[in-house]
């Protein structure tokens, strides 16, 4: 028997306390058995995204909880600007073309991220710009954006400040109110170990004043009307109810282990999986600003890094990921967010170890777990 | 102890044996497990929707499959007509209005159907309308639209008949390919017996062709970019994965039953809830066309159809529906579709009778019981 690990960068594996609440009889949406069900569920997701907004769940994934976030604030010939070094990044881009406004590119190298005084210059150059458009955790290139960083800068302008958190609420700090960012946007699929199906939109009233004047059309993800039903402990239209029932569980988990904690949890995760790794002489993807939410690796000279996931697939019954685009063969993922702990990473580093001897590369046996014990054991 | 029952017009029950299949590990979409569990569910979707056509599942509830439908075949300024007659017939005028399109509305009054005739002649007079949209059935009001006459009608026409089916499929045959139907919409919490959270479309190639000059701004429901990737068995963005893996076994123990079997099931138990409901000198409210997938029934004069669903849901444990909008305080509405069966029928007209009898109101105790058993002992 080898047992299934589902190690990727999302989705993440669901505790078996979720899957089990979810297993239970599906209720029906206009009951005060769901209304005292989604007073808990309201009230704990503003917790995690730590602001005193409504968070609005939506039956989407993320990409719909990111067109949610654009279609409700921006109007067409609007100019945003993205700031991106990555698949998700690049996604905003297509949205913005998609949906007719002008865009202000804003790039780093995939691995890297774009300092805040970039942002800065570019904001002062084009105070037309309505809206910067990024993510908080890059999860293509297992980067961390200084979203705090950029919210500082929008602050002063005109422009909302529209944060793609799909794969860093619950694992990474981001105080929305505290830091100032105007719109934190997420999934269920990752921090919250939940499957997939359920996104959020959490917006300040800086950018409930711009729904007033965008003129995008939308229907499914008008967030002006859902919100007239969230307040009043309702939904607009049949929400995911089972998913709903098990975040209720998965917010209860998370708060006993404390939001604080979680972070820590995920940050000695990231940080021995990094050493770990390095210990074995691979080289970080991203260097400067990893996110606590998976590693990126480069595969060593002459490793096709698909090769490498289809032994941790076939030898060792482990799921992580490749890179994608033209990162594909190059870099490959290892996820450690949501419901990872300490021996998910051993076990996940344990397997880099056999995958990289079976495909003929020189190994120190035991390396990188050395490395990651020396994280674990820090009394910190 | 009161067994909770859910006799709503969705969502609907779902069977243990998918309730289980949902709490296995969730597994990644790009792995070849998911691919197989992918090309297994194309197939079974397929059959239930009676098309060669590929049927696109998405991260959505049904209006959300309502809206990727209309988005990607149709453009701002275009006219459309909308045959309603019931809220989710008045959805598509909404949608409609949202999205800067002219309507031509064809309406008919609540608990009634929009005849053919009617929609033949507003087609010859409009030949630029671009679409027909409408219900198969409408929830609301519990009657089912002639929509293989729609479709009769439409095929001569420019305009393509976009049909919701959330609450038909899987539960009144609608062969969308011998029909012609261009497009079908459907959603997971109905028929299919799934908790909500994913939403289908499937489009013939008139309505394909569509998709070329439609304007409409798309990016999280753009079909076209949608069925690169479903063509080759994967996914666009991250699909409600264990939704899907419940989809699986719903379509093992629908196709085990028979899909025609199905649809007699569906029909015996609304009739049997007919019968049942008049045997009690109660008033359907959907005489002439019914829904088998649900029963719509005039309050008694004097009592408010609510104090029925408290009734329901705090002596006996049940959560039926009432009238929405308009109707709301006027008719009860009985669900039984999906994982229904017989004694499911006989425990609400059971309940009702305890119900009716609470509120003062005459009941001969056993004669709605008498009279769907007289159905379910027709041997056909």
């Amino acid at each position: 028997m080898k047992k299934y690990q589902l190690m990727a960068p999302g989705p993440t594996p669901v505790p078996s306390e979720v899957l089990l609440a979810m297993a239970q009889p599906i209720i029906h949406h206009r009951t005060p058995q769901y209304e005292a069900l989604f007073v808990d569920v309201r009230a704990g997701l503003k917790r995690l995204f730590q602001t005193s907004a409504d968070v609005l769940p939506l039956a989407c994934s993320g990409t719909g909880a990111m067109e949610a976030a654009f279609v409700n604030t921006l109007s067409a010939g609007d100019t945003v600007v993205v700031v991106r070094a990555g698949k998700f990044g690049d996604r905003w881009l297509e949205m913005a073309t998609a949906y007719g406004l002008d865009v202000i590119d804003v790039a780093a190298p995939f691995g890297h991220s774009v300092p805040a005084e970039r942002l800065a210059e570019t904001l002062k150059a084009n105070p037309h710009a309505k809206a910067v458009l990024t993510q908080h955790s890059e999860s293509s290139t297992g980067v961390l954006h200084d979203v705090r960083a950029y919210a500082a800068v929008t602050r002063g302008h005109d422009a909302i400040l529209i944060v793609d958190a799909v794969s860093s609420l619950g694992i990474a700090d981001l105080p929305m109110d505290a830091w100032g960012i105007d719109v934190v946007l997420s999934g269920s699929q990752k921090g919250l170990m939940l499957p997939p199906g359920l996104g959020f939109v959490a917006m300040n009233d800086k950018a409930w004043s711009k729904t007033r004047t965008s003129t995008l059309p939308k229907y499914y993800f008008n967030l002006t009307e859902e919100r007239k039903f969230v307040t009043r402990n309702d939904v607009r239209f049949t929400p995911a109810v089972s998913i709903v029932i098990g975040l209720r569980e998965a917010i209860r988990m998370i708060e006993a282990e404390g939001l604080a904690n979680v972070f820590k949890r995920h940050d000695r995760l990231a940080r021995a999986t990094r050493a770990g790794v390095e210990a074995l002489g691979l080289e970080l993807f991203a260097k400067a600003t990893p996110t606590p939410a998976l590693t990126a690796v480069v595969a060593p000279e002459g490793v096709d890094s698909e090769k490498i996931l289809a032994a941790y697939s076939q030898s060792h019954n482990i799921t992580i990921a490749g890179g994608q685009g033209e990162m594909k063969g190059k870099i490959f993922r290892l996820g450690h967010m949501g419901y990872a702990a300490e021996f998910d990473v051993i076990a996940a580093l344990s397997a880099l170890e056999l995958v990289l001897a079976d495909l003929g590369q020189p190994v120190d046996f035991g390396g990188s777990i050395r490395a990651a014990q020396k994280i674990f054991a820090e009394k910190s």
